[in-house]
């Protein structure tokens, strides 16, 4: 399709320096794409998330669904106009946000009958109808609905999603009405390989404009993770954008670039950003410390973002402190800007060969826990709580 | 003292287009101060808030001072740097809080004890721990300890506030250690013009920098405060500014003005804005109404600020009703945009000697329910559910 396109233009191993093109602009991969979960990221504006350095934001059909409603959305003039974040959009299907939030779910072949999480009201979502609302809301790229079974799995289950997975593909490739854009296939198959190339085998004939990873960051182990995108990634198509559907930490970014990923999506800078916890080069900082009480110095002094440059770990810590809002959309913004300072990072590294190094040197720093802050361990890790 | 100044450039009738000098910068008056809570606007960055043509803000010495403390900010370079607000600020004195916050007040000569609104702790505020406080936290201007009684209030209750005011001012007078802070004293005496002359005659000799008409928009009517404004603020020493705490509405701002008022503060723009309620020159827009659920426009086609640049009402209802803050972000910088245009109006208005015309013809504007809006009669007065 003329309006979007993907290249890559540096490999390193098997990571992957490119290019995506879509009709609102263009995002060089590999890109990191914050969650706006009901249209903006919360608490920040179009111009602060672009003074990120963000390329592409990714926005929740299931919330958009049922608040405003697909009809209003459109009626807005689409998510980008109604946003003002009018540059590359994503939408997911919904089908995570199903098995996640809502209750009452009722799986069959034709779909899942769920009671929205909000009023308890009876809902619907079939491949058609996840489609027809991504039509609607207009991202510049938008994702088949998809089983999307926690782990751990017993294989029988994984595989029966996988089934599903692939007749729920064919549907929505069949539904899909508008040629400006993109839809990605998503591939099943929990942490078994095996399972994963049958799904990816049936779905690569249907003519998918990019591949992604679905089924991940659901109750395995980072280290579980790791190695199944080094088992699989790579089995991608080479000339179509892959991209791992939510994650992840640092570390799990750079697990899977080094896999041959080239997009990501996560809520963990901005929805830790509000909890008070300050990704850096360091590890993670956790602002609410009463060591924080007085200190004068930014969250990391070498950081150019709106934060950093103008606002006290001190400041910060009174802002989570009282409940002021703005803290937390402070450390969002910083986070932001780490998360694609870091990815930029990893782009500058594949273009001049050296990712092997930038990987080795990086992966112990970002995991580390930070020495000026000894009683961080637990902060260092995901934090979900 | 020479780190502050005011001079009236201007008059046209009572009302006075002046300027105000401060260690942090020039404000020009009238001016509307937006309220600081906790130190910042909520939601609001301070480039935002400079962009919505503010030149001050207040912050409440009661809720730094429970917290972070006033050691804290001190320690934190004190309020502007603290909050990257570094232009003018004021600060209250405490007492208004104490007495509409906190419980178990227990009044006496020597101050006020009562127990936090937070945690039920023990507080102790006095005419010299308030100045105290307010130099540690380092505003441009400060405020007096005052008694402040809720209207309608016997004129014996008014008498015995407008005597203890009276002391503490000359308590106060005498803590006050910086002279880099301009003190301003608070004239009492509710609705009697007679008790503020005997409020004043007593503070005017004690060396004030400005003069605060406290004591209003605590219970009485509109028209009540308005006639007492009338017949009282330009009573106030003519080359000191004069500032009404507390108010108000449009329609407030435009009888203070008539009756030489300076400067005047409220948190009417920004927290009627998080309630979603938008202050046009036409009156007052409850975006939360179904009838902009797929509303193009923006809340007001000729404003300029931030939010009517980039977000239509149909958004905005959007954000408000799935409680998504950057609504109430973006409905607060229109609102305090909208404020800093007219109180920018009225000046000129004062400037080129057209402001009797400018008041009769503004008034009914602001008051009037818009017409595009004919269910609102609500929204166009006051609003503070």
């Amino acid at each position: 399709m003329s309006a979007f396109s993907f290249e890559v233009s540096h490999t390193c191993g098997r990571a992957r320096r490119g290019r995506l093109r879509t009709p609102h602009g263009e995002v060089d991969t590999p890109a990191f794409m914050p969650v706006g979960t009901l249209g903006p990221i919360k608490g920040v504006t179009p111009d602060q998330l672009a003074a990120t350095g963000t390329q592409i934001q990714l926005a929740n059909t299931y919330h958009l669904m049922l608040r405003p409603g697909e009809r209003v959305v459109a009626d807005l003039g689409g998510l980008q106009r109604m946003t003002g974040w009018r540059r590359p959009m994503l939408t997911d299907s919904g089908g995570y946000q199903v098995f996640s939030l809502a209750t009452l779910r009722k799986i069959s072949d034709e779909g899942v009958d769920f009671r929205s999480h909000i009023d308890g009201a009876a809902v619907s979502l079939t491949p058609e109808r996840s489609i027809e609302i991504q039509n609607a809301l207009g991202a510049d790229i938008i994702m088949p609905l998809d089983e999307c079974p926690g782990l751990p799995a017993p294989d029988e289950v994984v595989s029966a999603a996988v089934e599903r997975t692939i007749r729920w593909a064919q549907r929505c490739r069949d539904a899909h009405r508008r040629d400006d854009q993109a839809l990605y296939g998503i591939v099943q198959g929990g942490l078994n390989p095996d399972l994963r190339r049958r799904c990816l085998s049936a779905l690569a004939p249907l003519g998918f404009d990019g591949f992604s990873i679905g089924g991940l960051a659901v109750g395995e182990s980072p280290p579980e993770m790791w190695r199944l995108l080094d088992q699989f990634a790579n089995e991608l198509p080479a000339d179509r954008p892959r991209y791992v559907m939510g994650i992840g930490t640092p570390a799990d970014l750079l697990h899977a670039v080094d896999a041959g990923v080239d997009q990501f999506d996560c809520v963990l800078p901005t929805r830790n950003g509000r909890k008070g916890y300050a990704f850096t080069w360091n590890g993670v900082l956790r602002l609410r410390n009463a060591a924080h009480r007085a200190d004068l110095s930014p969250i990391d002094a070498a950081c150019g973002c709106l934060c950093c440059r103008g606002f006290s770990r001190g400041y910060l810590r009174h802002l989570l402190s009282v409940g002021e809002v703005l803290g937390g959309t402070l450390i969002s913004l910083h986070n932001l800007h780490f998360y694609q300072d870091f990815t930029r990072s990893m782009r500058e590294a594949i273009e001049c060969g050296q990712w092997g190094a930038f990987r080795d040197r990086t992966l112990p720093r970002v995991t580390a826990v930070s020495t000026t802050e000894p009683d961080e361990a637990a902060a260092a890790s995901p934090i979900e709580e």
